[in-house]
């Protein structure tokens, strides 16, 4: 299954900032700025998530959102950080936001 | 009726995305980044909106997040934008979300 992303110029603050309000989809964020690929069952390991049907629902919200790339790779699916379309069209939001989130662990 | 509202550090950047994610939310902090206070009613007259009962859920929204300060004044409630609690603790993510709604606007 391919899905369908949003093009650059299509992605919308208000469509980021809510896929970003939600503490797992910002954790799993965090954790994709890593950089490169991740595969999805990789990122639920490091955020101590089992519940796979919860996730697919945060992969659509991320994805639908343009804050992520997903695409499949065999049985699994590969997930990256849109980090040039959205520092392209939202310059420095990416950083203050992950900044906030380690503001608010304290 | 007076308003209870988070203190500055029980200000979370999830609520705070939230809150900035719907349109009418972000066009009112829009206004309400002019500075100083403005009564519900001027704000509604300046956006358009004529559901005043729309806009008490988006004050509350806004109000509990720790976006702004809601406080009665006769038979109006005065608004202001929490610039000064969110630049501390977020400092610049106000900015580029406004400034993300107008890259939007085109």
């Amino acid at each position: 299954m391919t899905f369908r992303h949003p093009e650059r110029d299509q992605i919308s603050v208000e469509g980021v900032l809510s896929a970003l309000s939600n503490p797992t989809r910002l954790a799993a964020v965090g954790i994709l700025d890593g950089g490169g690929e991740l595969n999805c069952g990789e990122v639920l390991k490091i955020l101590g998530v089992s519940a796979k049907s919860t996730m697919t629902h945060h992969w659509r919200v991320l994805r639908d959102s343009g804050v992520i790339w997903q695409r499949p790779s065999g049985r699994e699916y590969l997930l990256t950080l849109r980090r040039e379309d959205l520092d392209a069209r939202y310059p420095g939001l990416l950083d203050i936001v992950l900044a906030g989130a380690r503001t608010d662990a304290g």
